[in-house]
């Protein structure tokens, strides 16, 4: 392993290399801490954490696919509340063996990712431990926080595509299969562009599926102090989690969002009711036992 | 292990027990993220992570003493910008085992460290790990940074407390030691009130010594462009990190600060040298080898 100022500057190298500079940024990385000039409007704040064998195998995935995977998570959060993410903080701690190429292709993982919404990394911490973990922070703005406990009785419950395909490549991963079918759990394409329309179209309420979607319903249901009742024909993998498909609600009364599937309404009462049946909320959990 | 739900709601009354209400705070824990109104100003972001076997070890430090001692280093490096830390992320990933009782308890010690300083946790994530890691991410406001990179020839360098005694209290605690000894390595006691005092002084460069005196010092140099000369008496440990003393570089034509303890002078060339001994600037490294 390189000393940690060497590898400090090879990372500083990946994460500066954003095409464009950035006036805001008047402190990146280096120094104790990053400093930003601040925009008009709210911040909005949000963490993720990836853990070796629990989140992600490195047998399975490639370590820049693991970074894009990561970030991905916490981009996701941010547009989920209906906010851009502008800046990331990335932790780190490195199992023995791990090399300095290993960290830049995690590093060239998270840039990828983040530089398709025009944030970068501004700062990191970097440690030793017996698996790989990767912790993110990002910090973005809002106008309008749309929050899980906005959703009013009558509102359509829609989503911008059909969860699940990170839960089946999971299983197809654990079957042996190495195709192109597992790409979305190895590193989920998440259409951040649609979470900004459903933001702008007006939706009273907004989250991403990264527990599964009757999980992250369920929340929202409990926050609103609503009923939800799923009535679909597709196919829905309700307890699949990690693709970051937005699932919103929305007045029936505004126009519809392009590229929305309605799959429900907000009714009186509490919590979720797929096809009449009422489900229980567990999604995904990464929590010990 | 309770539900991820019933967990998130122990630990929401935990971070959320601070006294006063904060007007700024808008959305706090339970949503995608959190949303905060912002201040003039600028905005200061840092992060750290700490894992057990390399930062810590639970049969040497409770867990409220290891939560409290990982929000210091956070909080440190904010004030090592001149900043004030307002708002904690904190991530964690728990063995097999953990029970909520023991969550709560590393939450109260992140609690209690933060409120030292009026800062409050206001969101984070919950995974499962081999071994028990922890990530702080951590915003702030700053007025006028503080940056490693503004040392000049001519300053004097000056420290607000002797560094070295959590690597003495980690010696202790290696040779079997238990006693009151121990304590700053188990739980440092940070003066913030020396570094917000350093920089209304208006020293010209400041950080905090989370690796060695020396290794902070080496930053401070290379950052500036300069080279810094330690003569003391003093029995300082050069190379002991996480006390998080404050070292920061001001001109001599300022008003002295209170409490600080005159160690060198910023010189012209490089590096760092220990009474006329050039030195080495490795210090604490949480690095795989």
């Amino acid at each position: 392993m390189a000393s940690e100022s060497e590898l400090i500057a090879a990372l500083q190298a990946i994460f500066e290399s954003a095409p464009e500079p950035d006036d805001r940024l008047l402190v990146g990385i280096g120094d104790d801490a990053a400093v930003i000039s601040q925009p008009k409007g709210e911040v909005v704040l949000a963490t993720d954490m990836s853990v070796e064998g629990v989140h992600f195998k490195r047998e399975w995935s490639s370590l820049f696919e693991i970074g894009a995977k990561v970030a991905a998570a916490n981009l996701a959060d941010i547009y989920a509340m209906g906010g851009k993410p502008e800046y990331l903080l990335v932790a780190a701690a490195l199992p023995a063996g791990f090399s300095v190429g290993e960290i830049q292709e995690l590093a060239r993982g998270i840039v990828d990712e983040a530089s398709k919404v025009g944030a970068r990394v501004v700062g990191g911490d970097l440690t030793a431990a017996k698996e790989l973990v990767i912790s993110i922070a990002v910090y973005g703005s809002v106008k309008e926080p749309v929050l899980r406990s906005g959703a009013r009785v009558g509102d359509l419950v829609i989503i911008n595509d059909l969860p699940g395909r990170s839960a089946a490549g999971w299983d197809l991963l654990q079957a042996g299969v190495r195709d192109e079918r597992t790409m979305q759990h190895r590193r989920p394409v998440v259409d951040y562009l649609a979470a900004r329309d459903f933001a702008l179209a007006g939706v009273s309420a907004m989250a991403d599926v990264s527990d599964g979607l009757v999980s992250e319903l369920s929340h929202i249901a409990r926050a609103s102090g609503v009923g939800i009742e799923i009535s679909t024909d597709e196919p829905i993998d309700f307890h699949g989690g990690e693709d970051h498909v937005f699932v919103a609600t929305i007045s029936p009364h505004l126009p519809f969002p392009r590229q929305a599937i309605e799959i429900g309404r907000v009714v009186l009462g509490k919590g979720v009711r797929v096809n009449g049946e009422m489900t229980s909320h567990q999604g995904f959990s990464a929590l010990p036992e």
